[in-house]
């Protein structure tokens, strides 16, 4: 048995080093957000990799990117009205804000570095293969997760996404045309979507459970119920120095109760909860806050207990708080069974039970596609921190090969046997 | 006796009236912040005032406005040489974000009132007397209150002013150059002050005090003990859906109990305490927040108790807390027993015991003057709202006529036995 690398390890070595300054600050963690100059380079560097293996670069009408595998006979249109819709893998190349290198990129590389595996091998697909870059999956600048996904399923609506604006007040439209698209081209995608048979998306662990499991790779069983709900405490503004404490309706205060009770009522009710985001009015430091708003992100196993959660918080603010805004709910997503079976059977060869199935609190594309009623199955690859979202965000490159090669053979059984 | 309104109150009027557009937002606030188009839109307004009554304005090296009624023998300078220094009233005309009408403008608009009442009674003074508008007041741009006087009198050091920025990026070199002024002129002005005999500032009260003494007009004793520290709370960044409970490190849990801690506090140690400012990284819905800054405004009638809160909330942060930095403090300003106890005999006539004398938690630049030696005294004005910085801020008309006379009768005094 050979010690030598094999070629498309390399190649993934290499790719990954390419991205490895695309975005980067200070912290060591990346800024890469939806449709600004950081953004563009990774799109390029995508269309790059896709030209330098022949495959054919399409952008659908939202700005995802696809890398097209297909020799014919006709088109990839035509293959699928025939029946043979494509085997889709990929992810996204945006991150949150100081973000880490894997949640995303690791995906993408590995996609390119599995389509290299299966043309190595000689392998010629019965059906197209496409390595997918979905636009805006963080939601980092506009404040909606998954959009590329969302607008070209139809569940993000193409007028309510042109309205968003990000911190600066530049609208989505005005960011697409920045970037040099038709703002009015948005919208749902039919023809993209009819293209696609299945799709598998491989995504950097975000917790630790295949660190205590022992195991490099994992299927995903569902993604968790999500939301994000708005809490809005109103408040007097008045001078911090001359205001006595009893004549103060101070919105911070209410604020810091959520916080506190947030973690409380999660951990009473087996779920997770965060407020990581506030916004202060007036915010001077000599100035009582005449308004308060957090944003609450809540999930669980459990869709029941997120939404008694959300009532406990709300019914312990009581008259401190104004209103509470949904601002987002997604249902669990369950992914597809046939599919994730299948996969786990290929992994574990002998014994598909011996494959780990991992359930996570994190939204994906996967679940985006999932909802709109694709076949969709996920790979997990461990993280030795457990930790995302943050330049500690980490897979070892053993781990990230065993990654790479589990995709290639998932993908080699599913255009083998459509 | 007559009830027709004397021509000095009715061009209290006109004049109050003249800046109630200036500034104004949609809150029903005024957003008047120093060296901007709507400070420099009351500055030229202050200078038509000055023009219209034959005064002569100065701007002093940090850009306060001085207009002087001096009809000599000799010039100003001339007459602080010889001893006759001037009687010195004014405030300013700059607000924090959506203030309100009077805090300044009160004092600026009724000194002009009160000179005309003197000059209406054909009083001739003995010493020089000046109107004059305090740049930059309230700190609501660079951060730093009352930088005009600091400046003026070295409290601030001019390279420290100069390297200040604005929310924009924007240095206190560059809105001086903006403004047309020459920043290297900034700095301690000793002829300004040397000219200055005593200050007398009317202000809007910030309290209900005079509410409950059933009183119009008060004289001031003191500024409290205050003072700014900022809170720093480290955690570790990581996504909000899929990091255990256990395994967080969320740096706004401890900013959360600071908030509801200083509260307590303050109660408890009978001072005033605030968090109305918050900084959080990363800062977006679904990331554990990995740094937190808050900071703490903190005052009270005895020194030793609002250091003792300070000490209180840091002992209860604990490990929670990475640091705290204090980023000012300025002890108990006592103003100048003699001038006040003058203004309360004059304005007692019959009983100086029955007007009222109140501390304050505002800083002032009154207190700035103070605290460099020149004799300092305050008048507060009723507050029927007793909010400040703020739209509800008030004074009804025929109070603020009361402060109009009331300053009139101090300066008459002090200009017919300086």
């Amino acid at each position: 048995m050979s010690t030598a690398v094999a070629e498309h390890l390399r190649t993934f070595d290499r790719l990954w080093a390419d991205l490895d300054s695309v975005g980067r600050v200070g912290s060591g963690g990346y800024r890469r957000f939806a449709w600004t100059r950081e953004d563009a380079t990774l799109r390029e560097w995508f269309a790059g990799e896709a030209t330098a293996r022949g495959l054919d670069l399409v952008e659908d009408r939202v700005g995802n990117q696809w890398a097209w595998w297909w020799d014919g006979p006709g088109s990839v249109d035509d293959a699928a009205r025939a029946g043979q819709k494509a085997v889709v893998i990929g992810s996204h190349l945006d991150s949150v804000p100081d973000g880490g290198a894997f949640d995303g990129p690791l995906g993408v590389v590995s996609s390119f570095a599995a389509l290299d595996a299966l043309r190595a091998r000689g392998i010629s697909p019965a059906v197209p293969v496409a390595v997918t870059n979905f636009v805006d999956e963080e939601g980092a600048r506009f404040g909606i997760a998954c959009a590329g996904s969302r607008i070209l399923t139809g569940a993000l609506e193409a007028d309510r996404a042109r309205g968003l604006t990000d911190a600066d007040g530049v609208t989505y439209v005005d960011a697409l045309a920045a970037a040099g698209r038709d703002p009015q081209h948005l919208g749902p995608d039919a023809e993209a979507l009819a293209r696609i048979g299945c799709f598998v998306e491989l995504h950097v662990e975000q917790g630790r459970a295949l660190v205590d499991l022992d195991a490099p790779v994992a299927v995903a069983s569902d993604i968790w119920p999500h939301g994000r709900w708005r809490f809005d405490f109103p408040g007097e503004a008045n001078h911090a120095g001359t205001t006595r404490l009893v004549d103060r309706r101070d919105a911070m205060l209410g604020y810091a109760d959520l916080v506190l009770q947030a973690r409380d009522v999660a951990t009473r009710r087996g779920c997770v909860a965060t407020v990581g985001k506030v916004a202060v009015t007036p915010g001077g430091v000599n100035a009582i806050a005449s308004h308060v708003t957090g944003w609450l992100d809540a999930r669980g196993a459990d869709e029941a207990e997120v939404e008694a959660l959300v009532a406990d918080l709300t019914a312990r603010a009581g008259e401190t708080l104004g209103s509470v805004t949904r601002e987002s709910w997604t249902p669990t997503t369950r992914f597809d069974e046939a599919l994730s079976g299948r996969l786990r059977a290929v992994l574990g060869s002998d014994d598909a039970l011996s494959v780990p199935v991992l359930g996570t609190g994190a939204g994906h594309d996967a679940g985006i596609l999932a909802t709109a009623g694709i076949p969709t199955a996920m790979l997990f690859v461990r993280n030795p921190t457990g930790v995302s979202h943050s330049p500690a965000e980490h897979a070892e490159q053993a781990d990230c090969h065993a990654g790479v090669d589990a995709l290639a053979a998932c993908v080699a059984d599913l255009v083998a046997h459509p």
